[in-house]
């Protein structure tokens, strides 16, 4: 891995990150391009003074890049303090108004989606869980049942890349289901896009809501997206900052880190780009994988260039080494690796595995490898030389 | 107002910042403390190799800064993305439990607490409002009838200082009418203490839950503290992070230059000076209102040192000059203030000066000042100057 030196971050010698899933790397350039992030304005964007006006100013500055690079009106975009309140507050603008329906969620949601889609039956709200099958997605077919078993569906989350192995849902036929299913009833559907954005090219404008994440994009962390087709009436209330949608004094600094990481790593021509260099990197990490009879890709049908998963993640096993111990041999390796998502290291539960149907003692084998725009040929090399070694020594 | 010079922040030359309450100056000094924030470390705090855990390290050695000058436990104190979030956890903990109990909150209380009760009443859930009178804060009296009334009462939400008089509520009674109230229904008693931190030496410990917005004192925006005596369910789920209590990844850098923060401006120590100091400021400029037939004080019976408000905040109004148009006259001539909260700048209302029985043309005329540990009483003199001139004027 190299990277030039920054100021205020440490990146270890000697050292591979591969949890880019977890955390991208900071992008010292967004922090520090001259013209645009140098000044930023103190103020409070709602003070009515120079100094709220400057800072409104560059809040909307920021939210105007970020509209041209995602293709969509700047009005359609709300700063929130990250991706997990970005996935919550489609879901949350329901509660006062939807006692009759019933929320959907693909079982290979991330926890920020799946956790408060059960807390909500706490209030007698009903959900669904959309099956994600063996390939870890929602299909058109699973989710025609799903509509068809809950008429009264009036949300529906599925996300489009998933965290833990990188199946890609497609979302436009999804987009298409929705439209022509039976029903007349209004159906939200919300796409968690945290590891969309920067990775794959595709259009915001195909789902009702969806969530961006900075820190998975080289911003820091605290700042975030939501992308909202039409406004809503949400729950979390305040100050009304972000139009009601998102209460709380406005993160300007944060929101114009990540308008300069949106400009320099999800610009579509910058996306597909990066996305086939990321993918022969990943080709030869799968060719070897697949040539040794100790490891397992999850799901096990990955190919080598695999347009059904994103080559920045990847979910894998080594046959007999317990996924936590790979973990922590490869880390003392000088290798930066997670076994799922790092929002659920404390648990030993793989629910979206589980919901792969992965067997138990094959599900707690599973590692994920995930790169980014700094991970070079050298990291790949060096992955493979670890995981022979380990498999010669475990 | 001096300032050193500042990379990244824009402090324009010849304006007199009086807008504290809104934000504060950024301290550059909690952005750029060399051995404690020069290095902070990217990883994802819940991963488990190196990176990850030099992040864990990180944000719980600034949680523990934190507690040290706080008083309190370090597993007491939860990151938040703000003190609007902060204020919600608490009331939105009660959904899924509280049906047949009552959430009470201050007349006085900020959009951000006031807005979130108002919003539960849609889900059906019962509150009821405590009267601040005429002097703008909940007395142990109010609070006592309050609680007859609501005999089920689960929470009641009382802010430490208002942000928009100024007005001192004596929490520590408030505590003590809490405890010995017939009822024995355990009471959650909220306090948001956005406006205190850093400015009034007061107890977390003498309520259950507190809030701390991180941009107030001096830190960035995106990150704040709530204070928990103990433990609770949370509403909002995701990822497991903060004990269940906050979800989303850690913002490791805000933590640590709220920390920085904290250890700078809210030390009881540093507390006591600087209130000294800014009393000393305030009661020049009182003296010059009171001394003066148009400039009317909010509530009017304010005195140069007065204990019973911040010396940080003060409402007032000038005769025949509407607010709106003073704040502008003011910003042209080179100072920063606000009409009351910057949260409700977009609209006309005064909840707060109307809960205290200001009259309707009167509260039209209100403004806020409120200063910082950066003003100076040059800064004050200048704003003497600026106001007789207008009132020369107008």
């Amino acid at each position: 891995l190299t990277f030039s030196p920054i100021s205020r971050i440490v990146i270890p010698m000697n050292r591979h990150y591969f949890d880019w899933a977890a955390s991208a790397l900071p992008d010292p350039l967004t922090e520090s391009e001259p013209e645009k992030n140098e000044n930023i304005p103190f103020g409070n964007p709602s003070s009515r003074h120079a100094e709220g006006r400057a800072a409104r100013d560059a809040l909307e500055d920021a939210r105007a890049r970020c509209a041209r690079v995602l293709d969509v009106e700047p009005e359609q975009l709300y700063w929130t303090s990250g991706g997990t309140e970005a996935n919550a507050i489609p879901l949350h603008a329901l509660l006062p108004y939807a006692k009759m329906s019933t929320a959907l969620f693909s079982e290979g949601e991330h926890a920020s989606v799946r956790e408060n889609f059960l807390m909500i039956t706490l209030l007698n709200r009903r959900i669904c869980p959309i099956p994600i099958g063996k390939e870890g997605r929602v299909t058109p077919e699973a989710l025609e049942k799903t509509l068809e078993k809950c008429p009264d569906a009036a949300l529906a989350a599925i996300m489009a890349v998933n965290n833990e192995t990188g199946a890609v849902t497609d979302m436009a036929a999804l987009a298409e289901t929705v439209r022509n299913r039976s029903s007349s009833r209004p159906l939200h559907l919300h796409c968690d896009m945290v590891q969309t954005i920067g990775k794959i090219v595709f259009p915001l404008s195909k789902t009702d809501s969806a969530s961006i994440s900075g820190h998975k994009i080289g911003a820091p962390r605290g700042i975030g997206l939501l992308y909202l087709k039409k406004p809503l009436e949400a729950f979390l209330r305040g100050g009304g900052q972000e139009r009601g949608i998102r209460p709380g004094t406005e993160n300007v600094a944060g929101a114009l880190a990540l308008a300069a990481s949106i400009e320099r790593h999800a610009a579509p021509g910058i996306v597909r780009v990066e996305y086939e260099k990321a993918a022969k990197r990943f080709a030869r990490l799968i060719a070897f994988l697949r040539g040794h009879a100790r490891c397992v890709l999850i799901p096990d049908d990955r190919i080598l260039k695999d347009s059904r998963f994103s080559p920045y993640i990847l979910q894998m096993r080594v046959k007999k080494i317990p996924g936590e111990v790979l973990v922590r041999v490869l880390d003392d390796a000088g290798f930066a690796i997670s076994t799922g998502s790092a929002c659920s290291s404390t648990s030993w539960a793989r629910p979206v595995l589980s919901a792969m149907g992965v067997r138990k003692d094959a599900m707690l084998e599973g590692i994920r490898i995930s790169q980014g725009w700094a991970t070079t040929d050298d990291d790949i090399s060096a992955l493979i030389d670890a995981l022979t070694h380990i498999m010669e020594v475990y």
